[in-house]
């Protein structure tokens, strides 16, 4: 029943397929880890018998040549040759002769592609928890800096209470603390070793799974051949929390955008990390936190892709695993890329202490504690508030701040606003120092923080 | 209050704020649209006066350079130079000198990069519109070819009722349809020109927009400038449905994967789209189907990220917008090429006529008609199924399909079953014949079908 | 090989399946779609002979009293009859005996629900429609007043350039038009009728497809039995639609916020859609642009399960798409909710002229079209914004704006500045008017684009 | 400059707005956690002496009472009190009378809020694990009964070679494991108390944190009242971790999906997780799968939208967050009723022996192991993959298995064949115990791994 359709292929029908097939372009990316896991799977041979002593020193030089060509850029990806497992042996096969048609043995591409994404993801997380460190210091060395910063904060973008820059500033910090935790959580739980799981059911060959795995500096052999080869949790795992990062740098950033405005002022960005318009030649934009929040866009993308990916696989190694890679690698370039951009940003900004502060001058932004200084007379809270709240629109109709109602209006209110006491209440800086719990705002408070902040992140 | 943390930098920090700022390497993908919109652009400065014919003539001739200079290959593209679009002006400029600087008169690269965009999706969508049309001529092919070939309906992959295969093609073609006739009316929605909106605001120049829009074959000029900069909902809308289109794609291969399981054996995918294993000697593996499952999630991540980057815009261009480029080419470039390889890979298929005939033996595929027979026969519909599932069961226990219960045991269960015609209505070709309305497996029905698809489809 | 392991179900267990198998609470929502589409069924069976009509008046008779009782709330929805269509049908059955049995001849749940779910998404995207067209008004109405309102066109929330308030809020209608047409283009694409395409592969009973489509003003039946039942890209296409529309929102509502700001004041909410703090007794937040944010990422989350949930389907009806029900129910409700809060907020709010005129004195806005000056003195466009950008420079050196520089500094800048007429070149408001292309901010232009639109929605 | 706008609004508006407005509907879940959080915080303003002894003692009834009266439902919800915090605090006041305002004193909806929610999802991700627990145990139940079970292992749905079929249930163990790990380390890092924090920046009243940290089992008071308040990293990654267990059961309900196919025939669902047909009587449907895979679609959705809904917040609590809640109620409890309903079909389903052992006699299954035998005599790996390649070859050709090849034929392939020896590498049963290293399916490595499983989740 053949039939005689295939004649009749459009055009560009194989060559679509091919470059489907084809995934080198994207997976040399994993080269180094490829080496890596290959120079200890032959180390596993050599010690069970199967390669000679001198067949895997041939393949070990051959290596060391592959490895060394990658690096100069003499090393030709072959398309032909689908993905850098097959280009990096065929070379190696070039290089050492019928020996590389050992290296093999025991293995399937279905293990070996396993290890070296484990490696891959183990490798650039470190590298994204650097980089989160560095932006953290550069927050702790801003809060530091700008201790006596004052300003207000904001609930719904509206101005709340009065309250300290240093305190916003490390709440970033305390995100970037859980991101960094979640990151080394998922990289401790994906440090398994698949190497000897093969295709997808182990192998017969004689390989001691331990101690590749310690040779690999895995914790330890994974435990089930067929997880180890269809599993690809650990990626929606690490993507996934690396979606909350984005969501924090891009959090961060629509703050930073916010505060670049020139009606907020608060914040200007240094010339690097802005740029100008090619139309109007006035403009200096905020940039790089606009291209840090479309990087988190996209890394929400990626972690919609890798979910979706699996999400109707069979168990057993299926084709579609081919394309986790560039979304994973993707994600990981732009979730660093962002971090230290940011890091730039934060530590060359120069905060506008004075915006800030008399950005306290207007949003009757110490009624709470004017309600409080009431509570503390007796007054029941939900009475209080109700109080303030109608002095609130007193001010809002006489076109003045709260603070700023003379004292017969505070008295007609309730009397225990007669007490001049209540001036400090409607203080910005003593309602800030007011708020002296653990996480508040009083200096002192935040200063420890800070303290304690150095301490865990290991800024001594 | 200029800080000294900038000097404390970490490495790497400039180079990542460098790697986030410049977008060439994905957006040089735009260079024909971009020369296309200038050329368009530079008609209109002459037409308005603000260039001379002269001027006009020697940017003309430097943009054929530059055009030809890509296309060779000899465009050096430089990233300190950011994007495409002041690539393409710098070396405009060296070409044409002093006059290139006149070329960006009344324009911004914000109403520039809308308008190449539009083109770009514009052009893409066209080809991909061909390719689903090729995909849908390969399916009806088939379709007419194995007209004969009876096989089960299945619902929860379970064997229904008697059907045929040219049926179930038919329905692929038909989500097809729809497929295409969304991506078409997106198109033209889109097909409206941004040149003239400037940055944000419109322009002082007297260039003639409508002139603008028809050379460039788009259908008007956008009514407002703040929407022409600053909306792309015709990018979320176009790989929104890309992804509907993936999902398509993906219940097909779905059901290649399973077709091609020794289990089923209803397909046999040919030798140029499956591969084999580097483990397992004897394998086939349906690998098309499988990689082009893994793209439809890509492009479902990549509807997400676009959502997700547009969503917390304020209006006016903002450069989050850089990022919606590469999910936009990824989309369209994902999506024909796996249009394409299925083409190929359902053309050069064997369909396996017997294993699906005889896959009709089991399943009691029939027992919908024996209902249907009793209905006939003024059983009310859910007592003739209740019947007739009371002989399944009995049937099961038996071991033996419905068709061969002795007739003793058919009109125990109702007096009507004593009439030999029940034995058309187990019988599953006529069983296919009987179910003669529009849109059912009836011959003649199925026919008509594919003479109203190729009408439509245009492929007389 | 039965096992004992059954009577060791923790305990849970079947409550929980019980639970997954009910979807009454969810598709009861269905309830009129389901009657409708069912009378036009047993419409059907009339005219086929199937039913007598004594046996349709009964079945008709039978439907106004469940109706009735719906509507009144004494209808018992019993998660034991599974759904919508058990449920009604057994209190069908209940009120009219064993004809009752009848009503499912030549009908399969898989193309009953299909109908219900068209109908169901045609009328509720015909009320989404009208809620935008009521937006979209009232957007229109405040553009006609505001009409004299100048304020700063944004970029990269900057100021860039002089524009009119009733410009931008024109580019927000845009967006709404094309949201109502692609919600219309794809009601017009799912107007199609499913009924008589049974479970999967049609029926034998002669029903009239065409007769019934027309009853339920469906454009006709559809195609392919099996596509009828298995097919939900019409449910991805119009959530999608939905989440393109909730973007729009929710970038509006972004705008809304930010100009709610102290620091903006550009606009001021009624009480009506603000709300205080239980804390804060000041405070007055923009709690609907912030809801409809919020809701605007529950539909990006419907729209994803929706692709997600289809993506991985064999064709043939499976379970899985019981669960396409609460997505779409919520989609709808969610968007029009919003469109509807929204419409209030944009009618009621006083927008503030004096602040967002007061907002061009700031920011250097003419900078752009000091430029433009120098160009029409032949100056090369390039050349131009590079004067500009000097000059903007050295009065951000001196902390005076564009304007203020002195005749001198300009002149230094380039001997054409000398002319008085570049004064002309810094006024906003006739910066703003030599805009006048389509599209831009002059008034006659934004005025014929406010009559084209009243037009375009039939507001006139 | 008030409008008449808003006299103009269209029916529907302001109950549009009521709606958005009111989450009491969806939030009252969180009554318990409300209760238990504000008896907390009332201890701590008791320690502090802003409540006098009896005042507590008052409240604590008053609490005492609203929770009887929820438990029975006599509570009335009130949409126009908003949420579940003002109906019970509201409900209180009228129980308690003015002492009830005394309760917030000292903080905000925003700092309860939080706190509810960690409550809440501590409780459920308690219940989530523990549901968890029991699916393992079904699953190493059946591993163990079934230990003598041979059947193939497949990679992309293609027989590979021969296998174990509990070592294929063990595999979705190891998922399992992973996911009830994520879901303890999530759980322990929303550990931390909000209370005291306020709405944005502490609170001037001295109530202790820890005490009250300490009293709700958290591990500590959080460390910033911004953080405290404003962040929801906890809810994203908890849904993430969700997501990825609905993975892991959407994979193992694809297999019990095509396992319960009549064309594999592996698995029997019991009737209890199954379903009939409407209209065809014969059908037993695997619902419980596909529902489960249903339900998966819809976790990743909800992790979609959290991240969507965070992404753009400023810092401070946004109205946005009402939003969260929903999706966080429903993925828990689509979690948890996913796995108990999987763990009734897993414990009930009847797993057919003989159709998996079957199942080993086509595909050539042992072709690998042929390969290895090659190699064991010294031919390079690739070459004895080649050589078996060339013999399922001319076995496909010959239409028999690749055991069945005679001889001769073997011999021309490679001399090294003709050791009667092979005839142990092509017999199913012997390549299973041959592959015996960890992680493989020989039965002593299986029936260790089933022990190590059973100490590791505590079922000794």
């Amino acid at each position: 029943m053949s039939l005689a359709r295939g004649g009749r292929l459009p055009p560009g029908t194989n060559a679509a397929m091919e470059a489907l097939n084809a995934s080198v372009d994207v997976d040399k990316e994993l080269w180094r880890e490829d080496i890596q896991g290959s120079l200890a799977h032959l180390g596993g041979l050599e010690k069970a018998g199967i390669l000679t002593a001198d067949e895997a020193q041939a393949l070990r030089d051959g290596f060391a040549q592959v490895k060394q060509e990658i690096e100069s850029g003499e090393m030709v990806w072959d398309p032909r040759r689908e993905d850098v497992h097959m280009n990096i042996e065929a070379r190696l096969t070039e290089i050492c002769g019928a020996v590389g048609g050992k290296l093999h043995t025991g293995r399937s591409r279905n293990d070996q592609v396993a290890t070296d994404l484990r490696l891959w993801v183990r490798r650039n997380a470190q590298e994204t928890v650097q980089a989160i460190e560095e932006l953290a210091a550069a927050i702790v060395d801003v809060s530091e800096e700008e201790i006596d910063t004052l300003m207000p904060a904001y609930t719904h973008l509206q101005r709340g209470q009065p309250s300290r820059l240093s305190l916003h500033l490390m709440a970033w910090q305390e995100g970037l603390w859980r991101d960094r935790c979640r990151l080394l959580d998922a990289t401790a739980r994906l440090n398994e070793s698949p190497l000897g799981a093969g295709a997808v059911a182990g192998t017969g060959f004689p390989i001691d799974r331990h101690a590749i795995a310690a040779e690999l500096k895995f914790s330890h052999p994974m435990r089930n051949a067929l997880d180890a080869t269809a599993s690809r949790d650990f990626l929606m795992e690490v993507v996934s929390v690396l979606a909350i990062l984005g969501v924090h740098l891009s959090r961060i950033c629509e703050e930073l955008v916010i505060w670049s405005t020139y009606e907020f002022g608060f914040i200007r960005l240094s010339d690097d990390f802005t740029t100008s318009s090619s139309m109007m030649p006035q403009k200096k934009n905020p940039d790089v936190a606009e291209l840090v929040r479309g990087k988190a866009a996209k890394i929400i993308g990626h972690a919609t892709t890798l979910l979706v990916l699996e999400k109707s696989l069979a168990y057993g190694y299926g084709r579609e695993l081919q394309e986790d890679k560039r979304p994973v690698f993707d994600a990981f370039e732009d979730a660093t890329l962002s971090v230290r951009a940011l890091t730039g940003a934060i530590a060359t900004a120069t905060y506008n202490r004075e915006a800030m502060s008399k950005a306290l001058e207007g949003g009757h932004v110490c009624a709470t504690d004017l309600a409080d200084y009431l509570v503390q007379q007796d007054v029941p809270f939900r009475e209080a508030h109700g109080i303030v709240g109608a002095l609130v629109r007193e001010a809002e109709e006489r076109g003045v701040q709260l603070y700023a109602l003379p004292d017969d209006v505070l008295v007609a209110a309730h009397p225990a606003l007669a007490d001049p006491a209540i001036r400090g209440a409607l203080d910005p800086e003593q309602a800030v120092e007011r708020r002296a719990l653990i996480g508040g705002p009083a200096k002192a408070r935040v200063l420890e923080s800070i303290a304690e902040a150095r301490e865990r992140w290991g800024q001594a």
